[in-house]
Protein backbone atom coordinates (compact mmCIF):
# COMPACT_ATOMS: atom_id res chain seq x y z
CA UNK A 1 0.00 0.00 0.00
CA UNK A 2 1.30 3.65 -0.88
CA UNK A 3 0.97 5.82 2.27
CA UNK A 4 -0.85 8.59 0.36
CA UNK A 5 -2.17 7.78 -3.40
CA UNK A 6 -2.74 10.93 -3.92
CA UNK A 7 0.30 11.92 -3.53
CA UNK A 8 2.29 9.74 -5.94
CA UNK A 9 2.71 9.25 -9.39
CA UNK A 10 2.92 5.48 -9.87
CA UNK A 11 3.72 3.51 -13.53
CA UNK A 12 2.95 -0.32 -13.15
CA UNK A 13 4.65 -2.58 -16.14
CA UNK A 14 1.83 -5.22 -16.15
CA UNK A 15 4.08 -7.49 -18.17
CA UNK A 16 6.53 -7.88 -14.73
CA UNK A 17 3.95 -7.56 -12.56
CA UNK A 18 6.29 -4.22 -10.96
CA UNK A 19 5.53 -0.97 -10.22
CA UNK A 20 7.64 2.16 -9.65
CA UNK A 21 7.25 5.80 -8.08
CA UNK A 22 7.51 8.68 -7.02
CA UNK A 23 6.15 11.32 -4.26
CA UNK A 24 4.49 14.20 -6.63
CA UNK A 25 3.75 17.44 -4.92
CA UNK A 26 2.77 19.43 -7.75
CA UNK A 27 1.17 18.47 -11.22
CA UNK A 28 2.56 21.25 -13.25
CA UNK A 29 0.81 20.50 -16.74
CA UNK A 30 -1.24 18.34 -18.69
CA UNK A 31 -1.59 18.80 -22.43
CA UNK A 32 -3.50 16.35 -25.08
CA UNK A 33 -1.91 16.37 -28.28
CA UNK A 34 -2.92 14.80 -31.72
CA UNK A 35 -0.36 11.96 -30.73
CA UNK A 36 -0.42 11.54 -27.18
CA UNK A 37 -1.24 12.89 -23.25
CA UNK A 38 1.83 14.13 -21.60
CA UNK A 39 1.88 15.15 -18.28
CA UNK A 40 4.37 16.66 -16.03
CA UNK A 41 5.04 16.54 -12.30
CA UNK A 42 7.31 18.52 -9.74
CA UNK A 43 8.20 15.41 -7.29
CA UNK A 44 9.64 15.72 -4.09
CA UNK A 45 13.10 14.24 -4.54
CA UNK A 46 13.43 13.67 -8.21
CA UNK A 47 12.89 17.31 -10.26
CA UNK A 48 10.26 17.14 -12.46
CA UNK A 49 8.81 14.13 -14.24
CA UNK A 50 7.22 13.78 -17.51
CA UNK A 51 4.81 11.07 -18.60
CA UNK A 52 3.26 10.12 -21.74
CA UNK A 53 -0.06 8.09 -21.99
CA UNK A 54 1.22 7.31 -18.56
CA UNK A 55 3.95 5.90 -18.90
CA UNK A 56 7.11 7.67 -17.20
CA UNK A 57 9.52 9.37 -20.03
CA UNK A 58 12.65 10.85 -17.83
CA UNK A 59 12.94 12.36 -14.75
CA UNK A 60 15.59 15.82 -13.51
CA UNK A 61 17.15 13.42 -11.53
CA UNK A 62 18.31 10.37 -13.36
CA UNK A 63 17.82 11.36 -16.99
CA UNK A 64 21.66 11.47 -17.54
CA UNK A 65 22.38 7.85 -17.12
CA UNK A 66 19.96 6.90 -20.00
CA UNK A 67 21.16 10.17 -22.33
CA UNK A 68 24.60 9.17 -21.78
CA UNK A 69 24.51 6.01 -22.54
CA UNK A 70 22.16 6.49 -25.54
CA UNK A 71 24.68 8.99 -27.29
CA UNK A 72 28.34 8.28 -26.20
CA UNK A 73 28.86 4.78 -26.60
CA UNK A 74 27.86 5.47 -29.93
CA UNK A 75 29.22 8.32 -31.25
CA UNK A 76 32.72 7.23 -29.62
CA UNK A 77 32.86 4.46 -31.40
CA UNK A 78 32.41 6.26 -34.38
CA UNK A 79 35.81 7.44 -35.77
CA UNK A 80 33.72 10.95 -37.14
CA UNK A 81 30.83 11.23 -36.23
CA UNK A 82 29.52 14.05 -38.43
CA UNK A 83 26.39 13.73 -39.28
CA UNK A 84 23.96 12.37 -37.01
CA UNK A 85 19.73 12.23 -36.78
CA UNK A 86 17.52 11.65 -33.79
CA UNK A 87 14.53 9.80 -34.01
CA UNK A 88 12.32 10.96 -30.98
CA UNK A 89 13.85 12.51 -28.28
CA UNK A 90 11.71 15.09 -27.72
CA UNK A 91 13.42 16.17 -24.52
CA UNK A 92 16.13 17.04 -26.21
CA UNK A 93 18.31 15.23 -23.53
CA UNK A 94 20.16 13.12 -26.38
CA UNK A 95 20.36 16.17 -28.45
CA UNK A 96 22.54 17.98 -26.09
CA UNK A 97 24.61 14.70 -25.52
CA UNK A 98 25.45 14.86 -29.45
CA UNK A 99 25.92 18.31 -29.02
CA UNK A 100 29.05 18.02 -26.38
CA UNK A 101 30.84 15.99 -29.53
CA UNK A 102 32.68 18.45 -31.65
CA UNK A 103 33.10 16.33 -34.66
CA UNK A 104 29.22 16.78 -34.99
CA UNK A 105 28.79 19.02 -37.76
CA UNK A 106 24.70 18.01 -38.02
CA UNK A 107 22.64 17.10 -35.49
CA UNK A 108 19.21 16.48 -36.67
CA UNK A 109 16.09 15.65 -33.90
CA UNK A 110 13.11 14.03 -35.87
CA UNK A 111 10.19 14.25 -33.14
CA UNK A 112 6.27 13.27 -34.00
CA UNK A 113 4.99 15.25 -31.43
CA UNK A 114 6.64 19.00 -31.14
CA UNK A 115 4.78 19.62 -27.69
CA UNK A 116 7.33 16.73 -26.08
CA UNK A 117 9.68 19.88 -26.94
CA UNK A 118 7.80 22.86 -25.96
CA UNK A 119 7.00 20.91 -22.28
CA UNK A 120 10.94 20.29 -21.96
CA UNK A 121 11.64 23.89 -23.03
CA UNK A 122 9.64 24.38 -19.70
CA UNK A 123 10.04 21.59 -17.55
CA UNK A 124 13.71 20.21 -18.61
CA UNK A 125 15.16 23.58 -19.76
CA UNK A 126 18.54 22.40 -18.64
CA UNK A 127 18.22 19.55 -21.52
CA UNK A 128 17.57 22.25 -24.24
CA UNK A 129 20.56 24.23 -23.22
CA UNK A 130 22.10 23.26 -26.59
CA UNK A 131 19.02 23.87 -28.87
CA UNK A 132 20.37 27.15 -30.44
CA UNK A 133 23.61 25.45 -31.42
CA UNK A 134 24.09 26.34 -34.94
CA UNK A 135 24.48 22.38 -35.88
CA UNK A 136 21.23 21.45 -34.21
CA UNK A 137 18.12 21.65 -36.46
CA UNK A 138 14.72 20.67 -34.97
CA UNK A 139 12.29 19.06 -37.05
CA UNK A 140 8.90 17.62 -35.58
CA UNK A 141 7.80 14.91 -38.39
CA UNK A 142 7.56 11.49 -38.68
CA UNK A 143 10.31 9.75 -37.89
CA UNK A 144 9.69 6.94 -40.33
CA UNK A 145 8.99 9.01 -43.61
CA UNK A 146 12.13 11.39 -41.99
CA UNK A 147 15.02 8.02 -42.40
CA UNK A 148 13.00 6.80 -45.60
CA UNK A 149 13.42 10.21 -47.35
CA UNK A 150 17.01 10.39 -46.30
CA UNK A 151 19.71 10.28 -49.08
CA UNK A 152 21.20 6.57 -48.77
CA UNK A 153 24.84 6.73 -47.06
CA UNK A 154 24.27 10.23 -45.83
CA UNK A 155 24.29 9.78 -42.31
CA UNK A 156 27.15 8.52 -39.17
CA UNK A 157 24.57 7.74 -36.48
CA UNK A 158 21.32 7.09 -36.29
CA UNK A 159 19.91 7.57 -32.32
CA UNK A 160 16.32 6.32 -31.99
CA UNK A 161 15.28 7.66 -28.98
CA UNK A 162 11.65 6.32 -29.16
CA UNK A 163 9.36 6.20 -26.36
CA UNK A 164 7.54 2.40 -25.44
CA UNK A 165 7.12 0.11 -28.48
CA UNK A 166 3.44 1.18 -28.22
CA UNK A 167 1.47 3.83 -29.94
CA UNK A 168 3.24 6.26 -32.21
CA UNK A 169 6.35 4.58 -31.94
CA UNK A 170 5.74 1.10 -32.48
CA UNK A 171 6.73 1.12 -36.29
CA UNK A 172 10.14 2.42 -34.96
CA UNK A 173 10.98 -1.47 -33.87
CA UNK A 174 9.33 -3.10 -37.15
CA UNK A 175 11.61 -4.31 -39.92
CA UNK A 176 11.33 -1.96 -42.58
CA UNK A 177 12.46 1.33 -40.48
CA UNK A 178 15.41 -0.80 -39.79
CA UNK A 179 16.09 -1.36 -43.05
CA UNK A 180 15.71 2.02 -44.10
CA UNK A 181 18.05 3.31 -41.56
CA UNK A 182 21.18 1.03 -42.90
CA UNK A 183 20.21 2.34 -46.21
CA UNK A 184 20.22 5.83 -44.83
CA UNK A 185 23.60 5.12 -43.16
CA UNK A 186 27.21 5.62 -44.83
CA UNK A 187 29.90 2.50 -44.37
CA UNK A 188 30.68 2.60 -40.58
CA UNK A 189 27.82 4.18 -39.50
CA UNK A 190 25.73 3.25 -36.53
CA UNK A 191 22.32 2.49 -35.44
CA UNK A 192 21.52 2.92 -31.84
CA UNK A 193 17.52 1.37 -30.87
CA UNK A 194 16.82 2.23 -27.21
CA UNK A 195 15.58 -1.81 -26.21
CA UNK A 196 13.72 -1.55 -22.89
CA UNK A 197 15.21 -3.99 -19.83
CA UNK A 198 17.47 -6.68 -20.05
CA UNK A 199 15.48 -8.30 -17.67
CA UNK A 200 11.85 -8.46 -18.72
CA UNK A 201 12.19 -7.42 -22.53
CA UNK A 202 14.68 -10.03 -23.69
CA UNK A 203 12.23 -11.39 -26.36
CA UNK A 204 11.86 -7.47 -27.87
CA UNK A 205 15.66 -7.09 -27.52
CA UNK A 206 15.89 -10.57 -29.50
CA UNK A 207 14.06 -9.23 -32.11
CA UNK A 208 15.06 -5.96 -32.40
CA UNK A 209 18.63 -7.99 -32.71
CA UNK A 210 16.83 -9.95 -35.38
CA UNK A 211 15.60 -6.90 -37.00
CA UNK A 212 19.25 -5.66 -37.18
CA UNK A 213 20.62 -8.56 -38.49
CA UNK A 214 18.23 -8.48 -41.29
CA UNK A 215 18.80 -5.27 -42.47
CA UNK A 216 22.47 -6.31 -42.98
CA UNK A 217 24.49 -4.63 -39.87
CA UNK A 218 27.93 -6.74 -39.38
CA UNK A 219 28.19 -5.59 -35.87
CA UNK A 220 25.32 -6.16 -33.48
CA UNK A 221 25.64 -5.31 -29.51
CA UNK A 222 23.46 -4.29 -26.85
CA UNK A 223 24.49 -1.92 -23.72
CA UNK A 224 23.53 -2.54 -20.64
CA UNK A 225 22.79 0.61 -17.54
CA UNK A 226 20.78 1.49 -14.51
CA UNK A 227 17.86 3.63 -15.03
CA UNK A 228 16.30 4.19 -12.22
CA UNK A 229 12.61 5.64 -13.54
CA UNK A 230 12.04 2.46 -15.95
CA UNK A 231 10.89 -0.71 -15.13
CA UNK A 232 13.06 -2.49 -13.49
CA UNK A 233 15.72 -0.14 -13.36
CA UNK A 234 17.93 -1.86 -15.41
CA UNK A 235 17.79 -0.72 -19.03
CA UNK A 236 19.63 -1.21 -22.75
CA UNK A 237 20.02 0.33 -25.43
CA UNK A 238 21.17 -1.63 -28.63
CA UNK A 239 23.67 -0.72 -31.24
CA UNK A 240 24.41 -1.64 -34.92
CA UNK A 241 27.19 -0.86 -37.29
CA UNK A 242 27.23 -1.18 -40.97
CA UNK A 243 30.66 -2.63 -41.15
CA UNK A 244 33.52 -2.02 -38.68
CA UNK A 245 33.58 -3.15 -34.62
CA UNK A 246 31.96 -1.26 -31.57
CA UNK A 247 34.41 -0.88 -29.43
CA UNK A 248 35.07 2.02 -26.41
CA UNK A 249 37.53 4.99 -27.51
CA UNK A 250 40.72 5.55 -25.69
CA UNK A 251 41.08 7.24 -22.64
CA UNK A 252 42.95 9.90 -24.87
CA UNK A 253 39.95 10.39 -27.19
CA UNK A 254 37.69 10.44 -24.18
CA UNK A 255 39.89 13.21 -21.92
CA UNK A 256 40.79 15.03 -25.42
CA UNK A 257 36.97 15.69 -26.41
CA UNK A 258 36.33 17.38 -23.32
CA UNK A 259 32.80 16.25 -22.54
CA UNK A 260 31.79 16.28 -19.04
CA UNK A 261 30.18 12.91 -17.58
CA UNK A 262 28.10 11.86 -14.69
CA UNK A 263 28.04 7.73 -15.72
CA UNK A 264 29.45 7.40 -18.90
CA UNK A 265 33.48 6.55 -19.17
CA UNK A 266 35.28 4.20 -21.66
CA UNK A 267 35.42 1.80 -18.73
CA UNK A 268 31.76 1.88 -18.19
CA UNK A 269 31.57 1.85 -22.30
CA UNK A 270 33.40 -1.22 -22.00
CA UNK A 271 31.47 -3.34 -19.08
CA UNK A 272 28.23 -1.97 -20.72
CA UNK A 273 29.54 -3.79 -24.11
CA UNK A 274 30.04 -6.88 -22.13
CA UNK A 275 26.30 -7.19 -20.67
CA UNK A 276 24.74 -10.53 -21.43
CA UNK A 277 21.65 -11.48 -21.34
CA UNK A 278 20.41 -12.66 -18.04
CA UNK B 1 -2.47 4.42 -7.65
CA UNK B 2 -1.86 1.01 -7.93
CA UNK B 3 -4.82 -1.21 -9.51
CA UNK B 4 -5.64 -2.76 -6.52
CA UNK B 5 -3.20 -2.45 -3.19
CA UNK B 6 -4.65 -5.76 -1.53
CA UNK B 7 -2.56 -8.08 -4.46
CA UNK B 8 0.93 -5.59 -4.09
CA UNK B 9 3.63 -5.54 -1.79
CA UNK B 10 5.28 -2.50 -2.18
CA UNK B 11 8.21 -0.64 -0.45
CA UNK B 12 8.32 3.04 0.20
CA UNK B 13 11.95 4.77 0.56
CA UNK B 14 11.00 8.01 2.08
CA UNK B 15 14.71 9.56 1.90
CA UNK B 16 14.25 9.57 -1.82
CA UNK B 17 10.19 9.99 -2.20
CA UNK B 18 9.88 6.30 -4.44
CA UNK B 19 8.33 3.07 -4.15
CA UNK B 20 9.13 -0.17 -5.71
CA UNK B 21 6.62 -2.87 -5.69
CA UNK B 22 5.38 -6.37 -7.20
CA UNK B 23 2.57 -7.86 -7.71
CA UNK B 24 2.02 -10.34 -4.79
CA UNK B 25 -0.18 -14.04 -4.78
CA UNK B 26 0.31 -14.97 -1.95
CA UNK B 27 1.71 -14.86 1.38
CA UNK B 28 3.62 -17.44 2.13
CA UNK B 29 5.15 -16.83 5.51
CA UNK B 30 5.22 -14.46 8.53
CA UNK B 31 7.68 -14.39 11.16
CA UNK B 32 8.62 -12.25 13.50
CA UNK B 33 11.99 -13.22 15.62
CA UNK B 34 14.05 -11.90 18.38
CA UNK B 35 15.75 -9.48 16.20
CA UNK B 36 13.03 -8.92 13.10
CA UNK B 37 9.82 -9.01 11.19
CA UNK B 38 10.40 -11.76 8.08
CA UNK B 39 7.73 -12.18 5.47
CA UNK B 40 7.63 -14.25 2.17
CA UNK B 41 5.30 -13.56 -0.68
CA UNK B 42 4.63 -15.50 -4.04
CA UNK B 43 4.95 -12.73 -6.55
CA UNK B 44 2.98 -12.69 -10.28
CA UNK B 45 6.26 -12.72 -12.02
CA UNK B 46 9.19 -12.10 -9.38
CA UNK B 47 9.11 -16.22 -7.89
CA UNK B 48 8.99 -15.37 -4.52
CA UNK B 49 10.26 -12.17 -2.39
CA UNK B 50 11.54 -11.87 1.12
CA UNK B 51 11.01 -8.83 3.19
CA UNK B 52 12.48 -7.74 6.43
CA UNK B 53 10.70 -5.04 8.51
CA UNK B 54 8.99 -4.01 5.68
CA UNK B 55 12.79 -3.94 3.26
CA UNK B 56 12.91 -5.98 0.36
CA UNK B 57 15.52 -8.36 1.06
CA UNK B 58 15.43 -10.85 -2.27
CA UNK B 59 13.33 -12.09 -5.40
CA UNK B 60 14.06 -15.50 -7.07
CA UNK B 61 14.01 -13.65 -10.29
CA UNK B 62 16.68 -10.61 -10.07
CA UNK B 63 19.03 -12.08 -6.82
CA UNK B 64 21.62 -13.11 -9.11
CA UNK B 65 22.99 -9.77 -9.86
CA UNK B 66 23.76 -8.75 -6.10
CA UNK B 67 24.99 -12.21 -5.53
CA UNK B 68 27.29 -12.09 -8.10
CA UNK B 69 28.71 -8.36 -7.85
CA UNK B 70 28.87 -9.13 -4.37
CA UNK B 71 31.19 -11.97 -4.41
CA UNK B 72 32.68 -12.36 -7.70
CA UNK B 73 35.06 -9.05 -8.30
CA UNK B 74 36.42 -9.47 -4.72
CA UNK B 75 36.71 -12.89 -5.15
CA UNK B 76 38.33 -13.06 -8.39
CA UNK B 77 40.66 -9.74 -7.23
CA UNK B 78 42.37 -11.64 -4.49
CA UNK B 79 44.91 -14.51 -6.21
CA UNK B 80 44.25 -17.11 -3.36
CA UNK B 81 41.01 -16.44 -1.59
CA UNK B 82 41.00 -19.39 1.13
CA UNK B 83 39.29 -18.35 3.86
CA UNK B 84 36.21 -16.56 3.11
CA UNK B 85 33.73 -14.80 5.94
CA UNK B 86 30.43 -13.60 5.15
CA UNK B 87 28.71 -11.18 8.02
CA UNK B 88 25.11 -11.49 7.31
CA UNK B 89 24.41 -12.88 3.84
CA UNK B 90 21.73 -15.69 5.61
CA UNK B 91 19.17 -16.24 2.58
CA UNK B 92 23.04 -18.33 1.74
CA UNK B 93 22.99 -16.61 -2.41
CA UNK B 94 26.36 -14.87 -1.28
CA UNK B 95 27.54 -18.53 0.78
CA UNK B 96 26.59 -19.80 -2.98
CA UNK B 97 28.51 -18.23 -4.86
CA UNK B 98 31.23 -17.84 -2.90
CA UNK B 99 31.60 -21.88 -2.89
CA UNK B 100 31.52 -21.70 -6.34
CA UNK B 101 35.45 -20.70 -6.32
CA UNK B 102 37.57 -23.92 -5.95
CA UNK B 103 40.21 -21.71 -4.25
CA UNK B 104 37.93 -21.74 -0.98
CA UNK B 105 38.80 -23.96 1.53
CA UNK B 106 36.98 -22.50 3.90
CA UNK B 107 33.40 -20.24 4.00
CA UNK B 108 31.69 -19.20 6.92
CA UNK B 109 28.32 -17.23 7.32
CA UNK B 110 27.51 -15.79 10.03
CA UNK B 111 24.11 -14.38 9.91
CA UNK B 112 22.72 -13.23 13.26
CA UNK B 113 18.72 -14.73 12.45
CA UNK B 114 19.06 -18.23 12.24
CA UNK B 115 15.21 -17.35 10.93
CA UNK B 116 16.61 -15.47 8.11
CA UNK B 117 18.17 -18.88 6.72
CA UNK B 118 15.64 -21.13 7.56
CA UNK B 119 13.12 -19.34 5.45
CA UNK B 120 15.55 -19.30 2.65
CA UNK B 121 16.12 -23.04 2.53
CA UNK B 122 12.19 -23.09 2.48
CA UNK B 123 11.39 -20.71 0.09
CA UNK B 124 14.47 -19.76 -2.00
CA UNK B 125 16.32 -23.61 -2.45
CA UNK B 126 18.18 -22.83 -4.89
CA UNK B 127 20.37 -20.59 -3.27
CA UNK B 128 20.85 -23.00 -0.35
CA UNK B 129 22.23 -25.78 -2.82
CA UNK B 130 25.41 -25.70 -1.48
CA UNK B 131 25.42 -25.46 2.24
CA UNK B 132 25.84 -29.24 2.62
CA UNK B 133 29.64 -28.05 0.83
CA UNK B 134 31.71 -29.82 3.19
CA UNK B 135 33.81 -26.31 3.07
CA UNK B 136 30.96 -24.07 4.38
CA UNK B 137 30.10 -23.54 7.85
CA UNK B 138 26.97 -22.04 8.96
CA UNK B 139 27.17 -19.74 12.13
CA UNK B 140 24.22 -18.10 13.68
CA UNK B 141 25.75 -15.34 16.03
CA UNK B 142 26.46 -11.28 15.69
CA UNK B 143 28.66 -10.58 13.32
CA UNK B 144 30.51 -7.56 15.27
CA UNK B 145 31.58 -10.02 18.15
CA UNK B 146 32.44 -12.44 15.70
CA UNK B 147 35.04 -10.46 13.95
CA UNK B 148 36.39 -9.20 16.64
CA UNK B 149 37.32 -12.76 17.68
CA UNK B 150 38.32 -13.83 14.61
CA UNK B 151 42.62 -14.35 14.99
CA UNK B 152 44.15 -11.39 13.23
CA UNK B 153 45.41 -11.50 9.66
CA UNK B 154 43.47 -14.62 9.18
CA UNK B 155 41.38 -14.21 6.95
CA UNK B 156 41.64 -13.50 2.68
CA UNK B 157 38.02 -12.27 2.07
CA UNK B 158 34.98 -10.74 4.71
CA UNK B 159 31.77 -10.16 2.14
CA UNK B 160 29.20 -8.00 4.63
CA UNK B 161 26.42 -8.96 3.07
CA UNK B 162 23.70 -7.25 5.51
CA UNK B 163 20.82 -5.54 5.91
CA UNK B 164 20.26 -1.62 5.73
CA UNK B 165 22.19 0.68 8.00
CA UNK B 166 19.16 0.89 10.58
CA UNK B 167 18.26 -2.55 13.12
CA UNK B 168 20.12 -4.81 13.53
CA UNK B 169 22.91 -3.78 10.63
CA UNK B 170 23.81 -0.18 12.09
CA UNK B 171 27.20 -1.52 13.58
CA UNK B 172 28.39 -3.38 10.58
CA UNK B 173 28.40 0.42 8.95
CA UNK B 174 30.52 1.68 12.04
CA UNK B 175 34.12 2.19 11.75
CA UNK B 176 34.71 0.03 15.15
CA UNK B 177 33.62 -3.04 12.83
CA UNK B 178 35.46 -1.98 9.51
CA UNK B 179 38.94 -1.74 11.95
CA UNK B 180 38.14 -5.13 13.20
CA UNK B 181 37.67 -6.29 9.82
CA UNK B 182 40.83 -4.95 8.81
CA UNK B 183 42.51 -6.92 11.60
CA UNK B 184 40.81 -9.61 10.77
CA UNK B 185 42.40 -9.56 7.19
CA UNK B 186 45.39 -11.31 5.98
CA UNK B 187 47.97 -9.03 3.95
CA UNK B 188 46.09 -8.88 0.42
CA UNK B 189 42.95 -9.16 1.80
CA UNK B 190 39.59 -7.84 0.98
CA UNK B 191 36.70 -6.34 2.31
CA UNK B 192 33.26 -5.94 0.78
CA UNK B 193 30.22 -3.86 2.19
CA UNK B 194 27.37 -3.91 0.42
CA UNK B 195 26.77 0.16 0.24
CA UNK B 196 23.53 0.90 -0.95
CA UNK B 197 22.20 3.17 -3.62
CA UNK B 198 24.88 5.46 -5.89
CA UNK B 199 22.19 7.37 -6.95
CA UNK B 200 20.42 7.96 -3.51
CA UNK B 201 22.72 7.01 -0.94
CA UNK B 202 26.39 9.19 -1.82
CA UNK B 203 26.66 9.73 1.59
CA UNK B 204 26.42 6.47 3.47
CA UNK B 205 28.77 5.59 0.76
CA UNK B 206 30.97 8.40 1.45
CA UNK B 207 31.04 7.57 5.28
CA UNK B 208 31.80 3.74 4.26
CA UNK B 209 34.80 5.01 2.44
CA UNK B 210 35.88 7.35 5.13
CA UNK B 211 35.51 4.16 7.52
CA UNK B 212 37.47 1.93 5.16
CA UNK B 213 40.75 4.67 5.09
CA UNK B 214 40.47 5.59 8.33
CA UNK B 215 40.86 1.77 9.00
CA UNK B 216 44.33 1.57 6.99
CA UNK B 217 42.96 0.06 3.70
CA UNK B 218 44.90 0.70 0.98
CA UNK B 219 42.60 0.62 -1.69
CA UNK B 220 38.74 1.58 -1.86
CA UNK B 221 36.32 1.32 -4.62
CA UNK B 222 32.89 1.42 -5.08
CA UNK B 223 31.33 -0.87 -7.47
CA UNK B 224 27.83 0.11 -9.32
CA UNK B 225 25.51 -2.88 -10.29
CA UNK B 226 21.56 -2.82 -11.88
CA UNK B 227 19.69 -4.71 -8.90
CA UNK B 228 15.43 -4.13 -9.55
CA UNK B 229 14.43 -4.76 -6.44
CA UNK B 230 16.38 -2.47 -4.12
CA UNK B 231 15.50 1.16 -4.43
CA UNK B 232 16.27 3.68 -7.26
CA UNK B 233 17.46 -0.06 -9.07
CA UNK B 234 20.85 1.00 -8.96
CA UNK B 235 23.22 -0.40 -5.74
CA UNK B 236 26.31 -1.14 -5.01
CA UNK B 237 28.97 -2.66 -3.34
CA UNK B 238 32.24 -0.95 -1.74
CA UNK B 239 35.61 -2.92 -1.87
CA UNK B 240 38.59 -2.18 0.45
CA UNK B 241 42.02 -3.71 0.17
CA UNK B 242 45.01 -4.35 2.54
CA UNK B 243 47.77 -3.65 0.50
CA UNK B 244 47.49 -4.09 -3.32
CA UNK B 245 45.09 -3.23 -5.79
CA UNK B 246 41.78 -4.27 -7.33
CA UNK B 247 41.60 -5.46 -10.24
CA UNK B 248 39.66 -7.88 -12.95
CA UNK B 249 40.78 -10.95 -13.21
CA UNK B 250 42.55 -12.15 -16.51
CA UNK B 251 39.88 -13.85 -19.02
CA UNK B 252 41.63 -17.18 -18.57
CA UNK B 253 41.55 -16.97 -15.00
CA UNK B 254 37.26 -16.67 -15.13
CA UNK B 255 37.22 -18.86 -17.66
CA UNK B 256 39.44 -21.88 -16.22
CA UNK B 257 37.24 -20.92 -12.94
CA UNK B 258 34.21 -22.84 -14.48
CA UNK B 259 31.86 -20.33 -13.00
CA UNK B 260 29.31 -20.04 -14.51
CA UNK B 261 27.57 -16.55 -14.25
CA UNK B 262 24.34 -14.54 -15.81
CA UNK B 263 25.44 -11.08 -15.59
CA UNK B 264 29.06 -11.02 -13.89
CA UNK B 265 32.50 -11.42 -16.35
CA UNK B 266 35.75 -9.67 -16.32
CA UNK B 267 34.78 -6.70 -18.59
CA UNK B 268 31.40 -6.05 -16.61
CA UNK B 269 33.77 -6.34 -13.38
CA UNK B 270 36.30 -3.54 -15.26
CA UNK B 271 33.29 -1.25 -15.86
CA UNK B 272 31.81 -1.63 -12.68
CA UNK B 273 35.21 -0.73 -11.02
CA UNK B 274 34.95 2.33 -12.65
CA UNK B 275 31.56 3.62 -11.29
CA UNK B 276 31.75 6.86 -10.42
CA UNK B 277 29.83 8.84 -8.03
CA UNK B 278 27.05 11.32 -9.98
Amino acid sequence: MLPDSENWFTEVCKEAGSVVGWQVDEHLDHVETEFQTIDVYRTRHWGNLMVIDGFVMLTTRDNFLYHEMMTHPALFAHPAPKRVVIIGGGDCGTLREVLAHREVESAVQCEIDEQVTRLSEKHFSELCERNDDPRAELVFDDGLAFIKNTVAGSLDVILVDSTDPIGPAEGLFGPEFVADCHRALADGGILVQQSESPLIHQNLIEGIRGNMEKAGFDTIRTLGFPQPCYPSGWWSATQARKGGILAPPSADRFEGSGIRTRYYNPEVHRGALATQMP
